[in-house]
């Protein structure tokens, strides 16, 4: 598998969807990862069970508010000095490079990185989906340590950290970041090809392409919605799917502190009934409720899509009047675990309803 | 030269006098020291001028809040692995350590670290007094770079910056110790020989303890105040001192906040003028004015001692209705220089009256 300008197309457009609302725009990633793929050839997809148990796989990312990162795209060096700095701190070159979660810029950065490298890019990512914070990732629910992790600034300033926890990691690389001026390229959990093949969330990049050509394919015969689902439905982690509401945005609350974008979105239903839909988010969409009542809670997907184009809305991009359906969906089993749940559930983001699966709403 | 019970009390109560107000409670960092001493022995205290051109020289200190400073005491585990991650950054251990100010716990914390290192303590300093800022030190305004630099807190996370400058160094470590409890331990300004012997405040250990003796030997016959002046007036670098105030306290301000302790002092002339002095203060105090009029500015000294025992009290323990007497010295010529005052004279702290050397004001 190689990306080229119609597969990064799609790719991006898929992992948009799946970034539920965070993640920072795709469009920006897109151009990004096209980019490089002109200058220095596209990178390699590998499996992640081909990875040799021993290899040093690395994941690459930026991180801070998605309103920010849209504003300070990656320039390149700061990916390269990102890798180059953990690398140094770990006395070792990495293999290969992975992405952190598949989700808005942060699913093409990684290919831009492995292009300029010359490494190949896992096809597979610690979420299956986007997060807001450090630890909220399979690698830290099994045990994988996220530091020595290198955090650069678009000045070439460095920080590398290490911390007895993932949850510290996060709270010392934010303050960082918000120092550096809410964005920033990080490099962490150093990996060994065991360790991803044990949790990683594996074929997620060539996932997010799948999702994204459905949505073009169906946008030729007039229903992109109904192609999205009849192929989240064939997919072993998103197959429990459904439109959860029609509606038009009537009030949208969004603020860029503590480093995220913290808001909620709330829609009123189209077809005159009345209801509302409130969407709460800290960068990624995290409960939707329908007059008050939870449907989709964290860690299930929460995606906000364009209710002709099912092209999916970035939290940044969400306007006042837009017309807009509502997709929940299941996130791969990894990441719905007891563990899992500590780490990402609905109290690591201070919600009171505890998970329930999506396919169990009525 | 080597430190003893004795003159380790002289020490730290001369370190207090420089500190002008900052550094945090000389008491802790005595017993600390003295801790050090008894367990490791007391280190060997060299001249700057022995020190080989190409020696790699350490300063270490505690950052934060003296307010915090003062309840986070160094654990010992804390300095070595300071040292230590700053070491293999630097792919070389130090010949050995100076403290980066002459002011309060970052005086006596290196002969505790040099204790438990093995290492001499260069008599030196980086200020000839105390500072609340990374980039506010001889070695910054002379073109030493700030990192790379280590901070450790106590939970042994750790954190390697490199920055463009040190003012950038600062504005990140700030963040740092913010987000690990506003006090914690860094290792920074890594020098060679020949920057210590061009650019360090030299002879600083041996001043402090003379002026603490000063102050010991002074209470015997009564008048601790006026051996304190007569002794600065030996030296070369205090040698304009005079007291500025005799008054008691009628006003305090001291917040702690964005990691340093914040605000003002005003007293009452005792002698019935009416006249008041009020004192403002980063950590350090700042600037002196009398019915509105500066008569001491940084980086000139202004420390605040009890009137009857001439005992230097650090902002923290400022009390109401305390009687103090308030003394104004000269700092070191190589503090005074343009480019020095560019770095932290009184513009560098938002204040709006120049830099008037102490013996011009009338």
């Amino acid at each position: 598998m190689k990306f080229d300008k119609k597969s990064l197309e799609d790719f991006a457009r898929g992992a948009a969807f799946l970034g539920t609302g965070g993640g920072g725009d795709p469009y920006i990633g897109r151009l990004l990862a096209q980019q490089a793929i002109a200058e220095y050839g596209a990178p390699e997809i590998i499996d992640a069970d081909s990875l040799d148990d021993d290899a040093l796989i690395l994941p690459i990312a930026m991180l801070g508010a998605p309103t920010v990162l849209a504003e300070k795209a990656a320039c390149g060096d700061d990916i390269d000095l990102a890798l180059k700095r953990l690398s140094e701190e770990l006395g070792r070159k990495p293999d290969a490079l992975i992405p952190i979660e598949i989700g808005g810029i942060n699913s093409t950065l990684p290919i831009m990185a492995a292009a300029r490298a010359g490494l190949p890019l896992v096809n597979a990512d610690g979420m299956g989906r986007a997060f807001p914070e450090i630890q909220m990732v399979s690698f830290n629910v099994y045990g994988c340590s996220a530091t020595p992790l290198a955090v650069v600034d678009e000045h070439m300033n460095s920080v590398i950290v290490r911390a007895s926890s993932a949850q510290k990691a996060e709270s010392l690389v934010r303050a960082i970041a918000v120092s550096m001026g809410m964005s920033v390229m990080i490099s962490c959990y150093p990996l060994s090809g065991k360790q991803v093949k044990a949790y990683a969330v594996k074929n997620t990049l060539s996932l997010a392409t799948g999702i994204g050509q459905a949505i073009a394919d169906g946008r030729k015969t007039g229903s992109p919605i109904e192609a999205l689902l009849g192929f989240l439905k064939t997919t072993e982690y998103y197959r429990h799917c459904k439109v959860l509401f029609d509606g038009k945005i009537t009030d949208l609350r969004r603020e860029t502190t503590r480093g995220f974008s913290i808001g909620h979105c709330i829609m009123t239903e189209l077809n005159g009934s009345g209801r509302e839909m409130s969407v709460e988010f800290q960068n990624e969409n995290l409960v939707a409720r329908i007059d008050g009542t939870v449907c989709a809670i964290v860690p299930d997907l929460i995606c906000i899509v364009d209710r002709e184009t099912a092209e999916p809305l970035p939290t940044e991009a969400l306007k006042y009047g837009q017309r807009v359906k509502v997709i929940g969906a299941s996130v791969p089993p990894i990441m719905r675990t007891p563990e899992a749940l500590n780490v990402f559930g609905p109290q690591a983001f201070g919600i009171n309803e505890p998970f329930t699966p999506i396919e169990e709403f009525k």
